[in-house]
């Protein structure tokens, strides 16, 4: 009598991990050099010296019974106002510590924050493209996902397809900017007339429309590209952040949701998640990991590879007869398949050795997703793989 | 239109952390040497010195990309190995790695394994007196707790009530032995009968109950206690642990399930707990405490003094006049309150600045607890006051 529910979702295939695996296959018959993997978005830079030192700090000065031991629902204090504190210095926003709070990474943090807001049977609405994890993120809290397509000249978000999806029944609306899978960076004006429109949404039917922000590429943004924050353009947001990609720490499990305290309830949102946490065995984020993120606000590790890689992929790749919207930041790139089947492109390319992740999960057909978290000379040696596989 | 659900849970106050926020206003007010606080169990011994140890060399032997990466879903293999073999060679089972699910915590581990074994609607069956925290672990998989009226005699499992409450939509057993709230070890006796009965229900309903096991206290035993590894005396058993309590780590969040290999369906329920953890924003334990986990198998903190603080309570109060069952194990201890009303009982005993828990929250009113993780000359020095809370 297992559950039935995650029985049939063994049968949906993890197209990722089954690329991922033929890659590490590929590497032991063919050694790693040949292999060239874009297939997962594993940071590919070593976590900032200061993490380390801060981890050794933290062992020698802090009484190892207090340092191990249970957080309070949330966080501990004083992390908490170090990363309120941050984020007002770099933002201009009004965070205190009762606005955050620290879980085990972003899942945790959506997890949280998707809970809250929403009844069971309330719609979630995403834009293509989105994060493949998002549905069983929002199945999770017994929510419908609604998905509105994308604009694929700008990879920004279509608002007159999200016009005809916007219901009563939208709880909350889920965007992930910078993106993944597409490297795109929400504009200002992007930004302003989402945040127009929730606010126009919420008085039509009556109910605060609230705003979720799945942020944990936010500190990979390339020169040149604005990056409004984007809780400062709307009050009723809650903001989830990992440190997953700034300081290179994703199997740490660390991060927050952020409530903008001029959001309705946000009081009422914050003892929310202590609740949420209990239901769903959350007890927490791991202590350690808490106080290095207060010893490291701010910091990041080297960020620079990715913003060199993606200008040299660009760059080779448009020069090629690729079509590409320009990443404004992360470590991906969302080109659009010389053919419409981006499967079989990406089967194709599997053939090659050049490890690919069709849009079609990503709710972007006709599109491929680059990983480029890798060093640089093998994104060099990918290059006249690429070019080839323009070619039909 | 925040979450009713979680906000009908508002409502019901939690009592311990209402006596512990009072213990800390108490504590201010008059000193922390005079404020005899029990209320909280956290552990009181620091981690042993091979953690700290273990830490550091993790820190300089290790690749840091590697070290901070994502783990696969279940945890590092190396370290999921360690553990088995930790387990094989303490217990005479038989884990492989591919047993052993990585967990932040026995609450995470509780989590998957709730949600694994039923179906929405389902009931769990559990045994008062019983951890708190049960009802919304069990709320949390959409299933309905069923708990077992206490034994008072012994706090062993009551099997003559058992009978009257075990029925076709019970789809799990959950115990937790060593027992939080009172210390109690379930005997061979009681795991022999127990296993029966599960047989025996498996075969009359045509559908395999399975056992789920939380033994965060499993290396908490006192000399003299036999205690019987569970997992050894019924195949379908679904084994819960934390470092939290062996290695004092409750903060870092680190523990695991053990899916006995003779369970029906174990593979199954192990791919299946990679589904729920995507569901429900897990995403893996701490690679850092994963890496300690595997070094430090099999080690533990020096518990010594709660054997010694369990000792010295359990005579001092027993000649007071205290009815108590020895407690076998953990740093808890669960006397008969002296009227039936333990709730003003533990009220008084605040008064005179001993906090203590009333039993009612733990299914088993008439009874308080006692957390002895304390140290123990705050143990000695509490003892006029219970001999003087005795008398009414």
């Amino acid at each position: 009598m297992l559950n039935e529910h995650y029985l049939s979702m063994l049968s949906s295939k993890d197209i990722i991990f089954d690329i991922f695996a033929y890659a590490t296959k590929r590497r032991a018959e063919i050694g790693a050099e040949n292999v060239f993997d874009f297939s997962l978005g594993n940071p590919s830079v070593p976590s900032p010296s200061s993490v380390q030192e801060a981890v050794s700090t933290i062992l020698s000065q802090t009484d190892p019974v207090e340092l191990h031991s249970y957080s309070p629902a949330g966080g501990i204090p004083f992390v908490r106002k170090a990363v309120a504190e941050d984020l007002n210095r770099r933002y201009g926003s009004h965070y205190g510590p009762e606005n955050i709070f620290m879980t085990s990474g972003a899942a945790a943090a959506l997890a949280h924050a998707l809970r809250a807001v929403t009844q069971p049977g309330d719609t979630v609405l995403t834009f293509a493209p989105c994060f493949s994890e998002y549905q069983p993120y929002v199945n999770g809290a017994g929510c419908r996902l609604s998905v509105v397509p994308p604009d694929t000249d700008t990879l920004q978000i279509n608002f007159e397809e999200t016009e005809k999806l916007f219901t009563e029944n939208v709880a909350c609306v889920l965007i992930n900017s910078p993106n993944n899978p597409s490297g795109i960076v929400y504009s200002e004006e992007t930004i302003t007339r989402l945040a127009a429109l929730l606010r126009e949404k919420s008085e039509e039917y009556g109910h605060t429309v609230y705003l979720i922000t799945d942020e944990p590429y936010r500190d990979i943004i390339f020169e040149g590209t604005g990056s409004p924050f984007i809780s400062n353009y709307y009050d009723h947001t809650l903001m989830c952040y990992s440190y997953s990609k700034s300081l290179s720490l994703p199997g740490e499990r660390i991060g927050y949701v952020a409530v903008n305290p001029r959001a309705e309830s946000a009081e009422c949102i914050f003892s929310l998640f202590a609740q949420i946490s209990r239901e769903t065995g959350h007890n927490g984020a791991p202590a350690i990991w808490q106080r290095v993120a207060a010893l490291c606000a701010g910091q990041t590790a080297d960020l620079s590879v990715y913003e060199k890689n993606s200008s040299i992929l660009y760059d080779a790749l448009t020069s090629y007869g690729y079509s590409i919207v320009r990443p404004g930041g992360t470590f991906y790139m969302f080109p659009r398949s010389p053919g419409p089947d981006a499967g079989a492109f990406c089967r194709r390319a599997m053939e090659n050795d050049l490890m690919l992740v069709p849009g079609d999960g990503f709710g972007c057909p006709g599109h491929f997703r680059i990983a480029y978290c890798v060093p640089t000379e093998m994104v060099i040696r990918s290059l006249p793989v690429f070019q080839k596989m323009i070619r039909p």
